[in-house]
């Protein structure tokens, strides 16, 4: 497959220029076939890399377009193969012209990411770098930006390329004893090891703690907006989306599909969920939403409970016992809707807030009176989400996992290193040593890319875009 | 104003490569600010003409994209200033800081089209070859394209400026003359000023000729649908259109407004004009649109008359007298509507079809029976519709006028220099004649640019997109 010399259009629809990007042994080759040089003289293919063109695209007699071309040679390019880029006008007809003469001439159209998959085949940049180049693309914010960088520059790889050069040391070293067994003699310093462990455990598990920053400044900071139904949860949903994204009714027990959706609240990015309202009922359907809501309920970070500020405390003591529990390490915004059908003297929080729980930790807790139908107070309640969030602020240097496959990574090669340390305690044989240290090794490896399957490759660039 | 060093992005949002286009004397100075080459050594303003870099931008020590940069010195640029051309990775965060970046070192947004006026004020091309570079970013077909590859390889305008060149040394002899006039010389020859003026009559006029095809290529064959109310004009345009863009509806009269709508109907272009019901009526607003029905009439090169299936033969003798004399240069297509109301043996078309007209071109006739409603022979008037339009095949050689102000300016061209030949018919005085050539001169001159005023310049490439 790598054999193959492909094309395909890297810029968007519409612009004053599109570019078209080959790559491949033949990219050369077959760029020269169609275009002739506005100087006479040098052909393409006698120029120089990194150097630009001025000329025509010809098919046959017809210009196709004025061009401009760049030519790359392997391997300094992005791909590492050779590689020519041509400037066309923004023109789609003119664009889809020049990929038809490509192909009629012996390129094949790329796959999404094929460029960059071939960039990490070539040896170019490791898997974690590839998967920051869509990261990169898809930056919206100064912090997604940042992350993507600081990945794209290496980041964590080079880190984590340190410690395991040190672990395979380690492990050859306890594979020698294995092959002295008899002769009862200890390579590697058991001492040595321990501290080495230790220092891998650190960082990966620094590393795994981050995920939960990265995630949120990468997927938004997930929030949970919870209540009987009825409760007006949509509502405010679209209020703070600014939308009518969600379906509101009057009718209990109307959104029965969790709806999900980001916004940027003071530069922080919330990712909404509107769940199914909590109440006893037999509808099949509804209770599948409700529970679907209680698993939601585990992945958010901050937690709206809405309750209706006309009889709210009767809600708190029904519900609390069901919803408390799960919600000990988030931060808990109990709302108050419907605030505009009470005098304002009547909107008094009560005292204890959870009297079947005195030791739930209230400095996690906000309480707000709002009405989301009138725009009561819903940008106090934004302000709660913002200082709720609480997101570091994050630098290029910063080292910070932000994708679910490192993540996972990670979290295998942390269970690994912490079976090498409690093994070290007790003394474990060699044997079994050396077997949890190539599982972290293992695990370590697949972030940049050595031991990934093929399937799981081509997963990760389906994903990019294409002409990347 | 042209002092500036302009910025801008040239590539549409969302693709894998975004390009920002930098033009002016502190186009490089700036862009080396920002960037830092991969290889240390050279910086960006050492490197050569027509050379690409690999590198960074950098905002401070804060690194914003890995680009490719493309340096071009003037003259030998897109505008003819210095030039650098930055490739990003196809981010809209991206894009947006390093245009911010390269505002702040000094450079200016740039206005749409400003670097083609750049190009065409420092000579790189002449004005009709820069208005061929929006036609060129605009088409859509292999017609249209041919049409602008034609235009701004010069297309007409060299052959113009040859005419121009030779008009020039006449009216120099004739002017001579005038000085002379009192020892009644003659230095320009007559009979040769003849021929001349015959010659430059003949381009100029096939020109002004070839408009109307190069019109129709461009902005669809014009084709206007007229008959009475409620003849189902509107059906027949939504048929054709497949969409639903006219109001239809049983009420008589309902269609005030004229809509124009394109559509490719066997690789031709074509423009409806649905117009307004032709009939008696005291509403001032609908008599409005008759008036303008009749105005879109002698714009179109075909018409298509619909006629009611049932009563058709009454209505071609109560509207024959008001409506084929405007007819009598285009094709005409009578189209019996609602024929699934008659047997088929009513679908007989009079004999003669105009018996008040007998005289009327029957070549450029054709009826036809349909139901729109029922899209019943629908797509045997869509037949007729292609075989009326007989738009010739166009190859990039062929030299077509499309712009509407080369049309306007050849136009006045033309009367001036058939002027000036009435002029030697009847032997009129020099002065008259060196009139009449300097107007031929300035409108021939007008199409290259060489007199247009700055108002006309920038109305002209306001209209382009912005990066071109």
């Amino acid at each position: 497959m790598n054999q193959d010399t492909i094309c395909a259009i890297a810029t968007a629809q519409g612009g004053a220029i599109g570019t078209i990007r080959i790559s491949g042994s033949k990219a050369i080759e077959i760029a020269n076939r169609i275009f002739v040089p506005a100087r006479s003289g040098k052909q393409l293919s006698d120029q120089k890399a990194y150097t630009l063109t001025f000329g025509r695209i010809y098919d046959g007699a017809e210009i196709v377009d004025e061009v401009l071309v760049s030519l790359f040679r392997s391997p300094h390019s992005y791909t590492g193969e050779d590689s020519v880029e041509i400037a066309c006008h923004g023109s789609s007809y003119i664009l889809q012209q020049v990929m038809q003469l490509l192909i009629r001439n012996g390129c094949r159209m790329a796959q999404p990411g094929e460029y960059t998959q071939r960039a990490f085949l070539n040896g170019k940049m490791d898997l974690s770098q590839a998967e920051a180049v869509a990261d990169l693309i898809a930056s919206s914010s100064a912090a997604t930006h940042r992350l993507a960088m600081s990945q794209m520059r290496g980041g964590f790889s080079k880190e984590l390329t340190d410690l395991r050069t040190k672990l395979l040391n380690f492990t050859s070293m306890i594979e020698l004893e294995l092959d002295f067994s008899e002769e009862d003699v200890e390579f590697a310093d058991r001492e040595a090891l321990r501290q080495l462990a230790n220092g891998i455990e650190n960082v990966i598990s620094r590393l795994v703690q981050s995920f939960s920053v990265g995630n949120a400044i990468k997927n938004g900071v997930p929030v949970a907006i919870i209540g009987e139904t009825n409760a007006g949860k949509s509502t405010l949903l679209n209020v703070l989306l600014n939308e009518e994204k969600a379906i509101v009714s009057d009718i209990h027990g109307t959104t029965r599909d969790v709806i999900e959706d980001t916004v940027n609240i003071g530069g922080v990015t919330f990712r909404f969920i509107d769940t199914a309202g909590i109440r006893e009922t037999d509808d099949t359907i509804e209770t599948l939403g409700i529970e679907r809501t209680f698993q939601k309920l585990d992945q958010a970070e901050i937690v709206i409970w809405m309750l209706d500020a006309v009889d709210g405390t009767s809600q708190i003591s029904q519900l609390s016992d069901k919803i408390l529990p799960r919600c000990e390490d988030k931060h808990l915004l109990l709302v108050f809707n419907k605030a505009d059908l009470v005098t304002p003297s009547e909107q008094v929080l009560p005292s204890p807030l959870f009297p079947n729980f005195p030791h739930f930790p209230e400095d996690r807790v906000n309480a707000i009176f709002i009405s989301a139908k009138q725009r009561q107070h819903t940008e106090d309640l934004q302000q709660l989400l913002v200082n709720a969030a609480h997101l570091p602020t994050v630098t290029q240097n910063d080292v910070i996992v932000t994708n679910v496959r490192h993540y996972e990574a990670l979290t295998h090669a942390l269970q690994a290193i912490q079976r090498v340390q409690e093994g070290l305690a007790v003394n474990i044989s060699g044997d079994f040593l050396s077997q949890d240290i190539r599982e972290c090794i293992f695990h370590i490896s697949d972030i940049a890319g050595e031991v990934t399957n093929d399937m799981v490759l081509q997963n990760i660039f389906l994903h990019f875009c294409i002409g990347k």
